[in-house]
């Protein structure tokens, strides 16, 4: 399945999670990832993070979409992130 | 249309940006919009975030699903936005 995640993490766990994100995930920008993962592998990247985030000052949130692939994705300003691989 | 907007703005800037994001879209979480929106409506939103944005400090990033919607989306730790309104 194909998932697009976005955290918001303490800046002391942002490193951390950047890490168990780029593990499973492609790096877009920032704080947004996305990239096909098997659901074996979405359950132990949440598990990871789960591990990491402050339940009371930390979010992540995950879309999986119906299809394997949204249609387009538009960036404007700064680009930081391992973007222009895989599309 | 159904859009999924992140932004990653400075924090002058976020209170702007916000605002304008929630005129056209529903606010998720933090910095996370999502949303049916007409194609007019979006090139407006686009204009409006463009005049706030600060080119090599912020950015905007804009999925555009294929379907009208994701099929699940999931929040964990911290919520902060208007979610559960839509789904």
């Amino acid at each position: 399945m194909f998932v697009i995640l976005v955290y918001d993490m303490g800046e002391k766990r942002v490193a951390k999670a950047l890490k168990r994100c780029r593990k499973y995930l492609n790096w877009v920008q920032n704080s947004v990832f996305e990239g096909e993962i098997s659901e074996t592998n979405l359950a132990k990247l949440k598990m990871e993070l789960d591990k990491i985030l402050v339940d009371d000052e930390d979010s992540v949130i995950i879309y999986t979409l119906r299809t394997t692939h949204y249609s387009k994705r538009e960036i404007m300003g700064l680009r930081k992130g391992g973007q222009d691989l895989i599309i």
